[in-house]
C-alpha cells in the first residue's frame, strides 16, 4: 500500500514523471478554468446521507451500457499510455479487467488495439480519411461498445505543452494509426501533439456521420463529450445507448461548464431513455457516489489512473478507488446503487 | 483563565498532545470537505439581532431530552478520553456536572460507564453481539436517556489516522467492551481503531432494532446522526424523543452537508414532534446561538471540551461557553430561549 | 496632502498608535466576522451607474434628522477620543463643523459635552442611574438631535482588548460621567472599559423608557443600532425620527448580519416614515453613494475619521470624503441625491 | 511568436514598461473593485458548448456598426499610444487594418487623427469649447463611425496615477488638441492627465447634446460607456447606431457592475434595434466567445492590445486573439456566429 487515498497519486506520480509528460497529463487547455471548476464543482455537491442500510457490506455492482461491471466505473480513454509506463495500456487494461471494470482502448493507444486484453470498449477518434475509420471499426469488433468523441474536432489549445513545444518521445506511437511523424516533431512553441491531430482528425464529423457509423455495426454506441441536452437528444436520435457527459478533464473548450453541473439538464432530457455517464474531476469513491446522486449510471475515470500507472499502482488503485465507493455508500445509508439514486443532494455554491 | 475564547483551546491542546492523538481528535473523514464546511456554513450564517432584551441578565435555562440544563447545550459523546488526560471521562462529566449539562458517555468510554459521575445519557453503538447490547444498556440504568449513534456502519477513512497508523496505547481500553485488542494493534497504513470498530460494531443495525430496544427499556430514545429528514420521521416512528442532526463532525461521510444547513430540513419535519438537537462545528455561543435561531433544540459540543479537557480547563472552558451564549443573547435582544427562536437570520452564501 | 483615499488613515494611523489603542479602535467583536463582514457585503453592492448627468459638479447638499448637512454623512458617536489625538473630541467636531456636517457627541466622550463645538447631536448610552440620564439630556439642550443606543446592553466580548488587558490611560476619562474609575485597572485578561460599561450602562433599557424619554424632550430622537424592521417599527411608535441601521462596527453581536444587508428591509418596512441611517464599514465616498442607492438617507463614518485624527488630518480626510463622493455621484451620472436614490444596484454575492 | 495567450501581453510588457506608464495602464479607480469584477465576472461565465459543428473551421467574420470585419472585435480607443511605442496609433493601427479589424482612434491620441491608417472610428470626447467638437468632428471625415464616450464627466480617481503624480513626458502630447500643457504638469499626489482632462472635457454633455452631434453628422452614431438600459434606450431615441456596454476597463466608477453582468439587461432592452457592443475586462478567445453568447454584438479590445504593443507584437497578438477565437468557436461546436448566439451559458456565482 503506498497510497491512502486515489488523489494521492497525482504527487506520486508528478515525482518520477519528467515536467514534460506531466504537464501533458495534469494540464487543461487555456487558462485551465474547466479544469478547476471541475474539481470546484464537485466539491461543492453536498449529499445528504441517509443511515441504517441495513447490510453487512455496499454491493457497486452495476451495468454500464449492456456490460456487466464490478462497479459503476470505466477506465477513461487516454492517449499514449506508454508515456507514462513501459507496458502502457496493457497494463492499465490488466488491472481494469482484474478489478472488473470496462477499459476503453483510445484511437491513440500506444499499443495495437488488438493486443489490449480483457473487457475493452473503443474508443474512435473521426479520422479525416473514412477508410480508416472503417478499418479501425473493424478492427475493434473484439470490443464490446464503441465510444465516438465528439469534443475533439480539434485539439483544445493546452498552453503547457504550447510552452513545453511538447513532442512524443521516439518509441511512443499511436499504435493504432499508419504514422504519427508530426506528433514527434518538437518545435519550440507548439504542441506537436496537437499539430498531429490536426492533420489526423476530421472537424467536419456530423450527426448523420454517426448515424452511418451505427447502421454498419452492433456495437452499442457511446457519444462521449455530451454537454448540452439538445446534444443529447441528437444522439438518442441517432441511435446511441449512452453519453458521456464530459468536457474532456478541462482539455477542450476552456470556459466550458463543468461536466456534473451539466449532468442534471442531460439526465432530465434523456435519462430514460440511454444510459448516462459522466467524467471530469473525479477523484475519490466519494465523487462517484456523488456523480450516481445527481443522476449518472456511472463514471469514467481518467487522470488519477494514469498517474498510478506512472507508479505502477493500478491495482493497488482500482482497489482504493472500490473502497472509497463502498465506504461512502455504506456511509451514506445505501446498500446498493439504487438507493444511491434515491439520496439527496445540493449545490453549496 | 488561559483562554479569551472557546475556540482556543485547539491551539492550546495541539501543543501538549502528540500529532497523532491531536490528528485523530481533530481529523476528519476524507479530503475533510465536510469537517470544513460544518465550520464555514455557521460562519455563513448571519443572526438579525434584537435590541432590548429589557432584562439584566439573559437566562439560558433549558430542558435537553426531559433532562432540566443550565444551558442547551450537552457534551457530545466522545471515545478514549485519557488520550488526553489521565483522568479522562471523570473529569469532564465531573465539569459537566458542576455547569450544569449532560455529559454523553461514550461506548467506547476509556472509563468504565459506572464509574462516570453526574447526570449521563448513554450513546450506544450497535454491537454485533445482540447479548453485548443488552448488557450494555442494563448497565447504563443510571443514565437519563440512551444515544444511539446510527452514522457509524463502519468508520469513516480518516486518512490523518491512516497515516499515522493511529493505535491506541496500552493503557487506553475500551472500558465497557469485553476486549480493543485489535485497537492497539498498530500497522502502518491503517487505522488500528477503525479495525477496531470493524470487527466490533455491527453495520446492518436496522430502524426494526431500534423499535426492539425502544420497547425493551423506559429510557427516552435519542437517534445521533441523522440529516435527512425522511430519516429523522423514521426516528418519530420507532418513538424516538429527540434527534440529533450530526455528521459526526465532519468524520464519517467526507462531502456530506454540513449539519447546520440539515437542520432545517429535519425541523421542517419533525420539529413540532421531537427534540431537534445538533452537533458538528460548535465552537462558541455564537453558534449555539445560530443553531438555536435555525431551529434546534440544543447543541451537543464535541472537540472544544476534548481540547480543554487536554489543558486541564474543563470548569473554565464550560464557564466560557456559557458567558459567551449570555452575551450572545443579550446582545441579540433575547432575555431566554423562546427568544432566540425568533430571531431571523439568513445564510450569506 | 498624506492619503490618497479616505481607506489610507487606518494604516497611517496604525503607525503612530500604540498596538493596544489600534486594536480597541480597529478591533471587533468575537471572531470579527461581522467586522469583515461588513466590508464583504460593501464590495459585493455594485451601482449600474447612469450617464450625463448634465451638471458642471455634484451637489451632495443633504437635510439629516432636520439638520442641514453639506454632505449626507455625520461623525459617528466614538468614546475617548483622547485616546488618539490631545484635543481628542474638540479636533474633530471642529473639523466636523468646518466641513458642514454633524458630530455626534458619545456619552463616552473625553472632553465635556459641552465644550464640544459645532452642529452637535448627543449620543446617549442609558445609565443604570435614570437621574444620571436626565441630567445628561439637561446638559446636551444645545445638540440638535438626540440618539440613543440601544445595542449594547453590555459591550461585546471583544478579544483583542480581552487579550491586551486594555485600560483606558490616567489621562483620558469619560467627561460626563462621575467616575470612570473601573476603565482604568488594567487587569491582565479582561477588558476594563468593558468592565466599566458593565457597571454604568443599564442591559434593562425598553421601549417604554424611550417613549419616556421622548415625551420629557424636545430633540429628534435617533435610535441607533437597529438591524431588525420590527424593532425599526417600534422606534417610529415611540416617535423617532430616524433609526441608524448599525451593527455598531462589528463591535457587538459578531455574527450579526452585515448593516448594508440589513438595509433594505429597514428601508421597506420605514423608509417612507422616518429618516434611515447606516453605518458599519463605511470607507470610501463609493460606500456612501451605494448606501444610499441602497436606500440610505445618509451615513454615519467611525473608525476612518478617528484614523485621520490620529494622524491630525480630520479637515483632509472630510474633504477626501466629500471629493470621493461628489466624483462618485458625477461618474454615476447624478447630480443629486434625489438621483442617487434612483440607481439600479445589486449584490455581487 | 513570443506569447502563448493574448493574456502574456500584460507580463511582458510590464517588463519594458516604467512603473509609472504600466500602472497608467494597468490601474483602475478606487479600490480597483469594477478592475477586478470584470475579469472575475468573465470568469464565472460557463458556456455549454454543442458538439460537432460539421465545418472545418470556425468562421468569425462579422459585421460591426456597418463595417466589415474580420472577426467581431475592435481595437478600443485608447489615448496617448506613444507612451509605449514610438509609433503609437500609427503602429496599432496598421496591425488592426491588417487583421481585417476597425481601430478606435481616441479624442487624445498621440498622433493627428488624419494620419491613422486603416479602417479608423473616431471616438470623441465632449470637449467644453463646442466649436472645438465641430472641428474633431469634421477632421474625422474620414472615419466609419463616431464614438462618443459619455462615461467620462470627469475622469475617475485612479490611486496608481495620483501616488505617482503621474504626467506625460514631453514627446507625448494630445496631437489632435490645441494644448495638453497641464497634462505634462506633474505635481505629487496628483495626476496630471487627470488635472487635464478635468479643464478640457465638459461634464454638462447631456443627450440633447448627442442629438444636435447626430443630426449633423452622417456617420453611425455609437454611445460608449452605456451600463444602464434606461440610458441604452435613450441611446436608440437620439438615433445611435450601437452602444457600448462598458465601464470603461474599471477606470471610471469603482464599484459599478462588470460589463459582462450589466449585458444582458442592455441586450434585452435595446439589442433587437441596434448593434450591442461591450468592452472591459475581454483577455482572450473564450472571453469573446462568452460576451458574443451573453448577447453582444462584438467587443473592444483595450489594454491587451496596448501591452501588445509596448513589445511591438500587434500582429502577433492580432493573430493569437483570432485563434483562439476560432478554436473557441469550433471547440464550442460553431462554424460561425449565429450559432455562438445560440449557446446556452451560466453565471456560475
Ligand atoms: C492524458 C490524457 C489523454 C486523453 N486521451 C483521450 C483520448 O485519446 N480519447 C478521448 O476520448 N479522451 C481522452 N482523454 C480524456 C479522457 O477520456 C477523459 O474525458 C478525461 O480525462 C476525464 O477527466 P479526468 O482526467 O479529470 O478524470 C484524455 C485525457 C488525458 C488526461
Ligand atoms: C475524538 C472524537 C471521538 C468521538 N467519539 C464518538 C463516539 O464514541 N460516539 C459518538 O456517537 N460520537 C463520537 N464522536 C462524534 C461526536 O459525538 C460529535 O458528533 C462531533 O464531535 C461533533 O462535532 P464537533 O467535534 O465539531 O463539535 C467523536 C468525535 C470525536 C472528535
Ligand atoms: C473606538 C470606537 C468607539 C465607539 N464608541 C461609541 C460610542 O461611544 N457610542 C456609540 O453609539 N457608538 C460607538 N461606536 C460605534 C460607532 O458609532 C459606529 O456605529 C461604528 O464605528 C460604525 O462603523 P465604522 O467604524 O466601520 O464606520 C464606537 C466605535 C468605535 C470604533
Ligand atoms: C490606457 C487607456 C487609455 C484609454 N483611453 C480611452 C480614451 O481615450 N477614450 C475612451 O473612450 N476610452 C479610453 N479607454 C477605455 C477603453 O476604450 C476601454 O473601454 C477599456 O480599456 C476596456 O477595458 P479593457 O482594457 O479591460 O479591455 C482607455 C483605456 C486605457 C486602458
Amino acid at each position: 500500500v503506498r497510497a491512502a487515498c486515489l488523489a494521492e497519486y497525482e504527487a506520486l506520480a508528478t515525482g518520477v514523471l519528467s515536467g514534460a509528460v506531466s504537464d501533458f497529463i495534469s494540464g487543461g487547455s487555456g487558462a485551465e478554468l474547466t479544469l478547476r471548476a471541475n474539481r470546484s464543482a464537485l466539491d461543492r455537491v453536498r449529499i445528504t446521507p441517509r443511515v441504517m442500510a441495513g447490510a453487512e457490506r455496499a454491493d457497486p455492482a452495476s451495468r454500464l451500457v449492456g456490460t456487466a461491471a464490478a462497479m459503476p466505473v470505466a477506465v477513461a480513454p487516454m492517449a499514449y499510455q506508454r508515456l507514462v509506463h513501459p507496458e502502457g495500456e496493457l497494463e492499465l487494461a490488466r488491472a481494469a479487467a482484474a478489478a472488473g471494470v470496462p477499459y476503453v482502448v483510445s484511437t491513440l493507444s500506444s499499443y495495437p488495439l488488438e493486443k489490449i486484453p480483457g473487457e475493452c470498449w473503443f474508443q474512435l477518434y473521426w479520422l479525416r480519411d473514412r477508410r480508416q475509420v472503417e478499418a479501425l471499426v473493424d478492427r475493434a469488433a473484439g470490443c464490446s461498445a464503441l465510444v465516438v468523441t465528439v469534443d475533439v474536432p480539434v485539439m483544445g489549445r493546452r498552453l503547457r505543452d504550447v510552452r513545453n513545444g511538447f513532442a512524443l518521445p521516439d518509441d511512443v506511437v499511436a499504435a493504432n494509426l499508419e504514422t504519427t511523424r508530426e506528433a514527434h516533431a518538437a518545435v519550440p512553441g507548439l504542441s506537436a501533439v496537437a499539430a498531429h491531430t490536426a492533420s489526423a482528425f476530421s472537424p467536419t464529423v456530423s450527426w448523420e456521420d454517426l448515424e452511418w457509423l451505427k447502421n454498419r455495426t452492433e456495437f452499442p454506441l457511446v457519444v462521449k463529450g455530451i454537454l448540452d441536452p439538445r446534444d443529447a437528444k441528437r444522439a438518442v436520435d441517432v441511435g446511441a445507448s449512452a453519453v458521456v457527459v464530459s468536457n474532456h478533464g478541462g482539455r477542450q473548450l476552456d470556459g466550458a461548464i463543468a461536466s456534473i453541473d451539466a449532468l442534471p439538464g442531460v439526465v432530465d432530457a434523456v435519462g430514460n431513455e440511454i444510459d448516462v455517464l459522466m467524467d471530469s474531476g473525479i477523484r475519490s469513491g466519494t465523487d462517484v457516489l456523488k456523480a450516481l446522486a445527481v443522476g449518472a449510471s456511472g463514471v469514467l475515470v481518467g487522470r488519477p489512473l494514469l498517474w498510478a500507472l506512472a507508479v505502477d499502482a493500478c491495482d493497488e488503485a482500482l482497489g482504493l478507488l472500490r473502497t472509497e465507493l463502498t465506504d461512502a455508500m455504506l456511509l451514506a445509508g445505501c446498500a446498493d446503487l439504487a438507493a444511491v439514486k434515491e439520496l439527496s443532494w445540493r449545490n453549496d455554491g
